[in-house]
């Protein structure tokens, strides 16, 4: 479609469906320009720490993120955990590396506006490391744990 | 924000972005008007099989849902086979409930059109069901096992 | 102490005991002259299938594997787990690893007069296996499900 | 077979095997006398702390628990894990609970003359509680870490 139809494609949306629509406009054109790739773009990932203790990320939660029990879905909290984790795993060995697995463990319902996960390096191996997570609301209550192991390539 | 300079802040954006604009847009509508959740119709998940043997179902894998890797993200991944197995643990109960948790595997990177999970009930308590996915790319090859256990309210 | 003194020793305790001193006097010979370990011996498992599809392992369920419900202890299922799964490995290896990870879920209580355990290879990596195992007691009934990943040094 | 088979038969051993055999009579007798289960008493767990912070439990390293590697069985750490996961979910709710899952990731060859395994609650339910638990080596090093869920009947 061109530029034009496609403009003309979302007049027939409400401005809820627009705001969403904008939001996913921004997003894309954030990742064509600078990088990093269309979710994290997308869910407003924010990365506050990012040192040899570990990584924080952020991210709001919105109806974008919940599923029908008006909470953060668990396949996005897990989506929040791999990042922190994985995030941390790359600040330790500098070097890119990819999930070998992970687990989520869901302690409470996600809700409020935001969510903090918090990523460290367990143990750090030659090209495998270990990693954990926690994940909690605004208010600071532990939300969900998750631990995972990356593999780094030489 | 009214629709005018909704529509009026999207003519800024290239048609590439538009295009996923458009996507989120008909997401957004979707979802009020047929219920289930954004990220579910954001994301075209497709149940294709569901009865007493388990649930099957696919996501195309597009830009939408990678990452700098560019293949599918293992948050995405993680999303996928815990739909899977909670509609199965659903389909069995005949009631909603909530993960308590999730495990991944990944074992090759997820390229290609489309995602295949297939979740099913590996044993049935009165309120906690065990499950276990498959999740398979285009070709049928296993990219990744997942288990996960579900908690069914009375 | 010497022999001597082992038996003297020996004298003071009930048959009860004896009969387990007994047993772990043969699974201490039995490691002595015809290798394997310790514990593996004295669990009395025994392998009963192993080929390219799985490794099939069974085990006695006696008081000496017991918790106090009167039930396999779950750190003997994830014993057997383990065992079931890594030699499922290695077979389709045909070389030694180590464990990286094992994720046990246990569905019912282990009670009855054995258990057996059927590991086998999901997917196959260079140095890395996931592997997967399902632990059923004598009437067939699943009680325990596995997960794991091995490593294989070249 | 009677006391005087079972001597008569223990003479036949070695007095390596016969130190095995001592230990195997001692921990029948105790548990039979002071209750517990007879793994425990074999293995010599011992409980360093217990608290409300958690609970310590400490295991030699011997022969008995050893793989063909010289190194602690993976499934011994698994139980080790498992019982002061476990008993730190017990301090907790005041009331028995059994194990639903585990998850063990093994990140160094346990070797040396004893393991600390310390566990701890990470979040509690009405029912279920979500622990973690370290596991370290006579200098400190961290060669295993757990998480599991146990569930507490009311």
């Amino acid at each position: 479609m061109t530029k034009e139809e496609l403009l003309e494609a979302l007049e027939q949306f409400d401005s809820e469906d627009l705001t969403t629509a904008l939001k996913a406009a921004e997003a894309s054109r954030k990742t064509r320009r600078q990088g990093a790739y269309f979710l994290q773009n997308f869910f407003e990932e924010t990365r506050v720490q990012g040192d040899e203790r570990g990584t924080e990320i952020t991210m709001p939660i919105t109806p974008l993120v919940m599923n029908p029990g008006h909470m953060a879905h668990g396949g996005v909290i897990a989506f929040l955990c791999d990042n922190a984790m994985g995030m941390a795993s790359f600040m330790e060995k500098q070097r890119p590396g990819v999930t070998m697995d992970l687990t989520v463990r869901y302690h409470k319902p996600l809700r409020g506006s935001f969510a903090t996960a918090r990523g460290e390096v367990v143990s750090s191996g030659s090209r495998i490391n270990s990693t954990r997570c926690e994940c909690r609301d605004e208010t600071g209550t532990l939300v969900a744990t998750a631990t995972g192991s990356f593999y780094h390539f030489r």
